[in-house]
């Protein structure tokens, strides 16, 4: 044994301690809110230490934005998702697929999604992480709109950024309403509802 | 004089000293921010004897939402302005101008509807106001939509409800963006994008 891999067990060690803090935030969050988690529980829960936590995060907050960033990942896997529509039929199709997924994907993580929007308001620091995963969304979006823009297959004229902003919050909202149970959880309808508006407004 | 005079002098001076709170809570809540401004503060201003602003007023968060009510009537009245299109232009020159006069209106009270965005953050009564004023915004977009959809105007097979709510979604999300400037003050391509996209979604 050379001295690269003592050091390789000890971060296999260190990466195992940060993973369980992180399931232990899982549960303390999904237990108690945002609010009212403390990382004291979070510690006992995990079974590590007095004070490990404060080794691996610098606080709850920080903890649980690497939480959203596990929930969120889904979400970005489905918007990364290659898009090169040859025809407004296409787009529609793939569009749709994505809109579903993202709600989708919101309700299987429904509970951990009630603490994200609750953290939000409350969490300066969580609600930039938000701000950074619109951002991202976003930007993504914007290069699809650009893509089909120089296809031909939607209109010139629309601000691709703005449009890409409009049509994410307009997903964003929705998906909350869809978490909260404020609307019905009809994702087809939800999804094709919103896509066909989308669709047909963009596309020539 | 008769009694109902003398009663009715009586109120008057009420009123007069409720709008001198709500102005005094105005200039409070623009210097401060809705969390450092106190009720205290307000009496001070507004040259009334200590506690008075309690007797009008059961916290800073149900004066807050007054002022709310004021700054909303103007966008009201704009959402409000009776909608029966004719043809497919017709209507997109009403909603281009309706979008338009929300985002004026908003920036029009700039400072004022900044507070508002960190006061729904940070109060639950502002935040069900806030809830209130989005519900009676999409309830009158959700009868437009209908009377286009009953008109012939507009494609059948939408869910009136939910396409008002993601087309509100979409402008208060583009209206804190511009209240908080992160995107570029140009009201006239802002507002000519989204009618564009939601007119071109919607209508046949």
């Amino acid at each position: 044994m050379d001295g690269s891999e003592q050091l390789s067990k000890r971060q296999l060690q260190a990466m195992r301690t940060r993973e369980n803090l992180l399931n232990a935030g899982r549960e303390v969050f999904l237990e108690n809110g945002f609010q009212k988690a403390t990382m004291t529980q979070i510690n006992k829960l995990a079974h590590t230490g007095y004070g490990t936590a404060y080794v691996y995060f610098k606080n709850k907050d920080e903890l649980f934005t690497e939480l959203m960033e596990t929930i969120m990942k889904k979400m970005y896997d489905v918007a990364g998702l290659p898009f090169k529509p040859r025809t407004k039929e296409e787009a529609f199709a793939q569009i749709l697929k994505q809109t579903r997924l993202f709600m989708q994907s919101a309700l299987e993580e429904k509970e951990m999604m009630k603490v994200v929007k609750e953290a939000i308001g409350v969490s300066p620091i969580v609600e930039e992480k938000w701000n950074h995963i619109r951002a991202r969304f976003i930007g993504g979006i914007t290069k699809d709109i650009q893509f089909v823009q120089e296809a031909g297959l939607a209109n010139e004229k629309f601000d691709a950024s703005l449009i890409a902003k409009g049509w994410f919050y307009m997903n964003e909202q929705v998906m909350w309403e869809l978490v909260l149970g404020e609307i019905e959880e009809n994702l087809d309808a939800v999804s094709e509802n919103l896509a066909e508006l989308y669709t047909g407004g963009l596309y020539k």
